[in-house]
Formats: structure tokens, C-alpha cells, sequence
């Protein structure tokens, strides 16, 4: 029988769990730290909820893991937690506002594997409800970069763009209002499939060559007054000159929260439907793709709840980021917490072990026996394969002198002491090792 | 559009969120000084090992939601940990043994909303694999045992069973082996249907009146010395003998670890295929049903795996301790981890607000600032809403003689103090809080 998981889905063996769940604690302690609080949803949602009209779009449906329940209800697994985020919010219309909530929980996508995508992988997003002022953006990405900062990161940018100046330039570019989105979609994979791919993809669905090139124009503009000339451009679009005077607005708050790695850049589109303004994406080097991603979407709550309420937010590729951690040898491995083995040789000293492990425990210190009835060469064996950094050898000669011996596995180093010292210097270094 | 989640499943709001995730944590730590080692798997897993012989059983699959995948491969949401551990552990034939592992991960079972049941809900396990000792069993039960207490819990009792015993006094009430799951299953609803429901069963299911009486009999067998009278009654099944041997050799360990709060009880069933062994399950009160259940499944990861692999566990009940914790007032609600509320007085010291809770939040205290523009008793209102406790105001004059003013939201008092001393201030209160 295939024991292998899914195509696209892994098992994270406890060497990698412990590693993951050290870095999660991390990212929510930062997360707190700007006051986000926690929010937990449902894997499966109503099928009319994942594909409503302005939530995540035509791209992502194609993706989305869906079927019959045995009620006859049409369900699907969440693509991303912001939809989910909109429905509580609607659902929820007393929620005191703003919202800052975080939420760290799989989605699931049946994205290409040949392309090293997985098809459940962890988000880890934060977004403010009902704040419209740009500061709620700023926040967004300075808890974001703080965020990256304490995993430690040192090298990453931010990049920064608008949807509503993205569109207004399209349009400008001579694409018809009600084909922007679907250009937006093409001008995303800009990353991954090039300028020539998405020349080629953007004449497929229809755009005219001459149209094409000036798209190719617009989204390149660069440089340091890149607002400046971009507001020439659009100042014939309501809806662009609105982005600029957000982006210039997210610039000042940015300033003032000494956020300083970011640029403002035209090629970048996002590939979900529902952003409305700013948009903002996190790499940490060129080869890698993006660690962070988000944007504001003033549209998407109204969509399920009636009214309009502004909200943004942005999603952490945790997985991504813990890639590129082991890569840059930014993580220590551990293959368990256990602090100490105890082992015993013979049987009948298994009461005298057991009576220590339950000490140990008792005092907070992680702490193991044999259950295997092995020997003791077998049981310095298992606790060596296990890194656990103290072995406790109990014999029927330490238990008569009323000491236990304890080993160093590191250093090899042997010595005998007393269980109450033992416990009082096993604290002290476990305090220190935390 | 319908906006709560779908039926059987919940979201948590942060104020729930954040006492699931304290309490979580507790169980980890326990799980922890027990020397487990964190495991993750996949939601979704094959058809075919969620389905295979021996596994779950007929009873649960009904209940496992499945389709098939965009590539045609039928999948299934997983309906428990302990099958999914059973796969990984065929997959990584060389995982040190024993594997300690815990696993805290959503499952998905379409039951019956009506009696209460959710149909996405956690469960917190703990396995032990490649022990075949009792003392294995003894260690799940210890540790279970042991987070109950921690949590707070007092007064609950471990009943115990055992699956080859179980099966004898089925066979010696005149069932026929190939009969003897079926009779299991029904047992197993006792508790849910009493004992005139289960007769019911038994008759429906074609076990004739008086073996139905004599099933009823066996397993109603208790007192102090239910062991011994057990043991007689088996005397002639080679299987119920093996049991009543794993019974007296696991009440010796449960001794060594002093674990007092259980009894055998033979009407004890399970409801899932794969035991083997000792069965146990945990409850905390007569109305409330079992907190935790498991037992030893010596066969299951052979079925993967081709080798025989022994194994045991146990799983928390994580859905209903928290509810019966709340029930009993065991738990502190907290709406917001955020400690301090920064108040700004007007926009202008805006610039002050935002250097001030950088400077809050780089000393690892959770920190808030308004990002709707309000005025001062619109924040204080928020602030009070969301339980922050402290909230500082920040206006032209405190900023002219240097200060900040400081309000305790509980006690209603203001001082003015400075920044230097606050941040101390705040931090000693903070760690007594924590």
C-alpha cells in the first residue's frame, strides 16, 4: 500500500515540527507584540463563499479543493484566510473595530507539484478591519518587518504598489475597464514567467500588440519619483490619482514608523481579485520568490455583509520563509526537547527510575526511561540518536550510596550526585537553554 | 449570502482563540516533559489507508467526509491522528523506536449536530510506538493523568479494559468469532444508549435473546476483584487470558508511577477497529462522557507497514475539556493580549504616539495605537472594550514637560510618570502577569 502522503502534502517528523513550532511561536509573539489577536475558522466553507464575486477569483477557483458534503452541500477547503476573515466579520457585526486579528492555519491549493508548490501549506496572516486611514497599511507591513527582523532576516525588501494606480495605468494603456482584472492576473506571473511570458499570455487573452508594449511601459517605471510620474500619467484617473495620494500617504506613515527597506513598484499586481489599494509583496533575495504578501481590500467584506467595511491585511509565506531559513543556516535543529534519559540497569531498578522521572517531571525538567526493556549500552544509544543532551545511569550500586551518576553526552563526562543537587543544576541550565 | 460557518463547525472569536491557545500550550508542556515529540500530517490522506481493513472501521467512515481530488484520486479528511501516525511510521521504516510523538491537529467527522457534536473539531494525542511492554500503556495514562492535573482538573477516573478480554467474554456469551467487532461496536454505545438500547442492537444485529442477556452479564462484572472473577470465566480462551495478563502487569506499572484513580471496567468497548490491547478512556463527572480515550493497537501499523509494529496512545478530548473547564469556571477570559492602549490627544502628536509604542513593543510589551483617527474618550471606550489595562495619554503638554500620563483602566487612577520609568514599570508588572 502507498504510505507516501498526498502529491503536494508533507509529514513534518517531530526534528522538523519542533523547528516550525519554535518559528510560529515567534511570529505570534511578534504578532501580539503590535496587538493582533487570535482567530481560528473552519477548514471547509460553503462553496458560495470561496467563489464569490470579488473574493479570491476565477485563478484560485481553478485551485480550490471542492465537493458535495454527504447534506448535499457544496463545500471547499479555504485557498487563503482572508475570505474566511470576511465572512466572521459579517457574521459578526459587533465586533468592536478596528479588528486586528491573526490567524496561523493551512490552506490548500492543487497547485503544479512539478513546480515545487505544496497543496496544504500554513498562512500566517494579520489584518486590521475597518480602518481606512493608510496607517492601518503602515501597521501591516511595520508588524510584518518586525516580524521578519526578529526571525532574523536581515536582507529583504518591500515592495509597494496600488491596484487602483495599477488599473488606472492599464487603462491608460488602452485596456477596457472590464478587461483590467484579467490583465492584473497576467501582469502577477511577471516573476515566474517573464516579461516575454507575459507578453505572450496577455496577446492570448486578446490585447492588441501596440496595447501590450505600452502596458510593458508603464509597469516599468522606476526610480526614485516614481509617484511623481506615475501622478502625470494617471492625472486624467480619478481612480489613479486616489492611489497616489494613498501611496504618498502610506509613505509619510512609513517614515514615521522609521520603516525604511521599501520601494514603490509599478510591476507589481497580485494576483488575487479582491485588492482594492495598496498592495505590498516581501522578498528576501532574487532567487526566491516572495516571503510575504497582502494588500487592502475596501470591497470584499461588504460583499458578504452588506456594508462596506475597509480592511487590510497581509499573509506571511511561512513556509517559504522556513525554507529559506534552513537554506541560510538561520535555524538550529532539534531532534527532541527531552532534557534528560533516565536509564536504568537491570530490572529491578525500574521502580527507582520510574521515581526519578517523576521527580524530574514534577520540577518542569523534560525527561525520559527506557520502555523497552533494553540494555544500557542500548539505551545511551537511543538517547544519543535522540540528542538529549543528560543521561542519569541508575544501578543498584548508586541507588545503595544514594546517588545517581549523571553523563554528559556531549562531553563524555561522568559524575556522581545527589538528586536533590542533580535537580537544582538541572534547572539552572534549563533555564539558561530555553 | 449565509455567513456562519457551516453547521457542526465553529470560528473562534480571539476571546475564545487566545484561552484555546493557553490551554493548548499547557497540554504541549505536559506532553513535553513526557519526552513526546511533536508530529504533523496532512488533512487529507488516501482512500485507501483511511478505509483499510483494521483501521478506523466501518462505524467512523460513514462519517469521513471524501471525493475525489482534481487529479482522480479519491481522499478522504481524516477522521483521527492515529491512523495517519500508523502510515508515517510505514514510511519511515527507520525512525528510532520507541517513537514518543503527540499530535495536535484538527479531524473531520460528518456526525450528528443535533446531539451536539461538532463535525470539525482538535484532538491531542499521544503515541507510543515500537513498545510492546505494558509499561508503555502505564506511561500514556500517567501522562494524560498528568496534564488533567495540570489543567486544573481534580476529580476524574480512568476507566480500563482490554480487548482481548473483551472479545473472550463476548465469544463465551456465544458469539461467533467473526461476530464478536459488530457485538463491540454496539457495547460501545452504552453510555449514549443505555442498556435497553444496546439489547436493541444486539437483537437487530441477530444475536439471540439469551446471548444478548449473557453479553449484558460479562460485561457488567465489577467490584474490587473483577480481575480474578474475569480470569475464571476466560480461563478456557487463550486470548482472554493473554488479557487479564496485560490488565494485572499494567496495574504494576500504574502502581510504580502511582496512579490510583482507575478502575477495570469490562463494559468498557471503544468504538474503533484497531484495538488489540488494553482500552481506556477518561471521564471527568457523570453527565459530561469521556475527556480522552485510546488503548493499544498492536496491529494496525503492520497493516501498512508489512511489520508487526506494537503501539499505544491515548487521545484528549481537547473540544470537551475546554467546555467542561469553562462549565466550571477553570478558565480566565481574556478579550486582547495587549497590554498598553497609546492614546494620542489630537493628530499632531501623532509622530510622539507611534515613537512611543515602537519603543513599548522593541521592549517585548504588547502595545496599540488608535488607527481611526478618534478622539480621546472614543480610544479610552476601545481600550476598555478589549480589557487592555493600562492606557497612556499622550498630549502637547506631557510632551512639552516630558512625560507620559499613565491610567490604570481597572482602577480608573492617572499619574504622570516618564518614559524611561514606565517601560520598567510595565515590565515588572508584565512578567507577574504572564
Amino acid at each position: 500500500m502507498e504510505t507516501a502522503p498526498l502529491k503536494g502534502m508533507k509529514d513534518f517528523l517531530p526534528s522538523e515540527s519542533i523547528v516550525r513550532e519554535e518559528i510560529l511561536e515567534k511570529i505570534k509573539e511578534c504578532f501580539e507584540l503590535f496587538g493582533f489577536r487570535p482567530l481560528q475558522t473552519p477548514a471547509l466553507e460553503r462553496w458560495e463563499i470561496l467563489s464569490a464575486k470579488r473574493a479570491g477569483g476565477e485563478e484560485i477557483l481553478k485551485e480550490t479543493y471542492n465537493f458535495e458534503d454527504k447534506g448535499g452541500r457544496k463545500v471547499g477547503l479555504r485557498y487563503d484566510l482572508t475570505v474566511p476573515l470576511a465572512r466572521v466579520i459579517a457574521n459578526n457585526p459587533n465586533l468592536p473595530l478596528p479588528f486586528k486579528r491573526y490567524q496561523i492555519q493551512p490552506v490548500w491549493r492543487y497547485g503544479d507539484v512539478a513546480k515545487g508548490r505544496l497543496r496544504e501549506f500554513l498562512q500566517c496572516d494579520i489584518d486590521i478591519v475597518g480602518a481606512e486611514s493608510m496607517i492601518a497599511d503602515a501597521e501591516v507591513i511595520a508588524c510584518a518587518n518586525f516580524t521578519l527582523r526578529a526571525l532574523g532576516f536581515k536582507d529583504f525588501s518591500i515592495r509597494i504598489n496600488n491596484r487602483k494606480i495599477l488599473s488606472a495605468l492599464v487603462e491608460f494603456a488602452g485596456v477596457k475597464k472590464e478587461k483590467v482584472m484579467e490583465v492584473l492576473r497576467t501582469i502577477d506571473k511577471l516573476d515566474k514567467i517573464g516579461e516575454e511570458g507575459v507578453r505572450k499570455e496577455l496577446k492570448g487573452r486578446g490585447v492588441e500588440e501596440d496595447c501590450v508594449e505600452k502596458i510593458m511601459e508603464v509597469i516599468g517605471i522606476c526610480g526614485k519619483d516614481v509617484l511623481e510620474k506615475v501622478k502625470e500619467i494617471v492625472k486624467e484617473y480619478e481612480e489613479g490619482k486616489k492611489g497616489v495620494e494613498e501611496l504618498e500617504e502610506l509613505k509619510k506613515y512609513l517614515e514615521l514608523m522609521n520603516v525604511e527597506n521599501y520601494t514603490f513598484d509599478m510591476s507589481l499586481a497580485r494576483g488575487l481579485d479582491y485588492y482594492t489599494g495598496p498592495i505590498f509583496e516581501i522578498t528576501a533575495g532574487n532567487k526566491i520568490g516572495s516571503i510575504a504578501g497582502g494588500g487592502r481590500y475596501d470591497e470584499l467584506i461588504g460583499i458578504f455583509s452588506g456594508r462596506k467595511i475597509p480592511a487590510t491585511g497581509i499573509s506571511l509565506g511561512v513556509e517559504r520563509i522556513i525554507a529559506v531559513m534552513r537554506e541560510r543556516g538561520m535555524i538550529k535543529e532539534r531532534k527532541s526537547k527531552t532534557k534528560v534519559f533516565v536509564a536504568g540497569v537491570g530490572e529491578e531498578v525500574l521502580g527507582e527510575v520510574i521515581r526519578i522521572v517523576k521527580l524530574l517531571r514534577e520540577e518542569g525538567i523534560n525527561s525520559e526511561f527506557d520502555l523497552r526493556g533494553r540494555n544500557l549500552s542500548k539505551q545511551l544509544e537511543y538517547a544519543s540518536k535522540l540528542d538529549i543532551p543528560f543521561v542519569l545511569i541508575i544501578g543498584r550500586k548508586e541507588i545503595e550510596k544514594g546517588v545517581v551518576k549523571l553523563r554528559n553526552m556531549s562531553s563524555g563526562e561522568e559524575r556522581e550526585v545527589e538528586i536533590k543537587e542533580l535537580i537544582e543544576d538541572l534547572k539552572r541550565s534549563y533555564s539558561q537553554s530555553r
